[in-house]
């Protein structure tokens, strides 16, 4: 295989030091961590370790990514801060002009070039001009909505019709999903937040553009569709108690039409509840596929998953913003740990 | 999307066939189907179209491809002749020095490395020289149990042992292939033609390679083990009656070590009876995938859709002798027809 590949873990919420963790634990044959960086001022300065709850790593958290470029030579960034392009837009800018390659979690940044033209140009061709790689992925976007049913089509002599479900019980995920789904509000309180335009999952059209894209189908109309689900029993998790009659969850569809057709429905359930998880593919055509994942994808574990093997893959890609489908065969390492 | 590829169908067997009228009837968009070649005094001279069961193609099977390459420009072969390398090494070195693309449904061809070294490096330098690509693709291998695999490692940020399972219903299936798997014979017989080496599903321990390829595991030991599945009924086919305590199908494993453990597992049925088929991915590994394709994926038409969708895909590639880990994302085309 190629060169090892020397890391810096960007951002430490929760996704960010699982990224850091399962490198240092993981993956250390293939990539090298020398540093992490954030801006909560209750991390800076500690020693990764600590911070992770491992051994101690030599690796004390910086505020700012110069520091650690001033002693180490740097190739690729993990950057897991925020789901929105306009938020990232600077961080992105600053690290590209560093000449640093760039894997993230963004979830707008996973196919940007349609919600966000303007800022996905800017960094389009900024990472050419500096030689690097730019990439948004994870497990959702990133995977089961939109590169796993685009590679299903790969045995099809005709595709008609898409349709994806992902159906997660957030019961035993972190805190921040619960809030994030709208748990334990109220209806009313939902329908509020939903009309901020920044609620619900982030990146469901970007996987819908990202699969019409690959199968070059010229969508006429995307619909997103955005609902809670209403808990009808009281229900608890380790963080929240929710009573009946207020938000599981959410339910939330887009679905893109040609021809006055539906032609992919992406359908994302993501609520608290005593179900069982599941993600399935249904392609209508020849050969019709019905797939399912049984128990689903855990999605943290995966996001981190995506995030390494895609981070070391974009070394097969030229410079510039890439995609999912840029960087060759999708795929993961054999690991005994 | 790129421009149309104009492309010869090279053997007008089963898969061949439905290839042509395929290409033909649903992908003429993309692909423009010059010419038919075949070596069967049958079918040399006659309209391509009669001999497909459609309307009439202006395509006039022909015995040589150079009688095509004198009126018309090709960018690429669909190959389907045989399952061994060393029966296919003359017609692709003959197609190579045409300056031909070629896409393949030889079986060996998919990873040709281990197995047909000498061969797949002849092949490799000649295809470099003529700046040509040539890919052995389909679905098994080609799809189900080594591309599907592997991208379904793209979330795990661990992989400690793989195993996937096709079970296939020949039942309906076309009469040379439910010859293929032994069916009718007696179990003497069937160890008979085992000892040949020639017999049973051919690829499966490219697949095997090729997994092993793409995760990076150094295997130690590979075994295969082909054993007759008996039938304890009477079984009819279309074609065939089968008496019990005769040979219904195989029971085809591979299995790759690494440190003494069983890292990757393939295990395929393919017999006659009243079962259902299905296709199953087991990964353990962080986080554990357990996806299944109910119903399976139907064997004669994905074979057709992995060649047309990849000989699109190729014009990615580099020339050279490809695997399917060269093209990019594999995936198929939106087609209403």
């Amino acid at each position: 295989m190629k060169k090892k590949i020397n890391a810096v873990q960007f951002g430490l919420g929760p996704i960010g030091q699982l990224c850091a963790k399962t490198i240092l634990q993981k993956h250390s044959e293939r990539i090298n961590l020398v540093g992490a960086v954030d801006i909560d001022p209750s991390k800076v300065g500690k020693e990764l370790g600590e911070l992770l709850g491992i051994d101690k790593t030599g690796i004390e958290v910086e505020s700012d990514i110069k520091n650690i470029l001033k002693k180490k030579k740097v190739d690729l960034v993990f950057h897991t801060t925020t789901s929105f392009m306009s938020d990232v837009r600077k961080q992105l800018i600053d690290l590209i002009k560093l000449k640093l390659n760039i894997v993230s979690s963004t979830e707008e940044l996973f196919f940007p070039r349609y919600r966000n033209r303007e800022i996905a140009e800017e960094i389009d061709n900024l990472a050419k001009k500096f030689k690097v790689r730019v990439l948004g992925t994870g497990v959702n976007p990133g995977f089961v909505m939109d590169v796993l049913p685009s590679v299903l089509t790969q045995v099809c002599t005709s595709v008609k019709r898409i349709r994806v479900e992902r159906v997660v019980n957030a019961s035993k995920r972190r805190l921040p999903l619960q809030l994030k789904i709208g748990a334990g509000l109220k209806v009313s309180e939902f329908k509020e937040k939903k009309a901020t335009g920044r609620f619900g999952h982030i990146g469901l059209v970007e996987s819908l553009q990202f699969l019409a894209y690959v199968l070059n189908i010229q969508l006429d109309e995307i619909k997103e569709e955005l609902d809670p689900i209403v808990t009808y029993k009281n229900l608890r998790t380790d963080y929240l108690t929710i009573q009946k009659g207020r938000v599981a969850g959410i339910h939330h569809r887009a679905i893109g039409f040609k021809d006055g057709n539906e032609v992919i429905e992406l359908d994302l359930k993501m609520f608290i509840g005593d179900h069982r998880d599941y993600d399935a593919v249904y392609i209508d055509g020849e050969p019709p596929i019905k797939m399912k994942i049984l128990n689903g994808v855990f999605g943290d574990t995966a996001t981190v998953g995506s995030l390494i093997n895609c981070g070391y893959l974009i070394f097969n890609a030229k410079p510039g913003l890439l995609t999912m489908a840029d960087i060759g065969l999708p795929h993961g390492f054999f690991s005994q740990k």
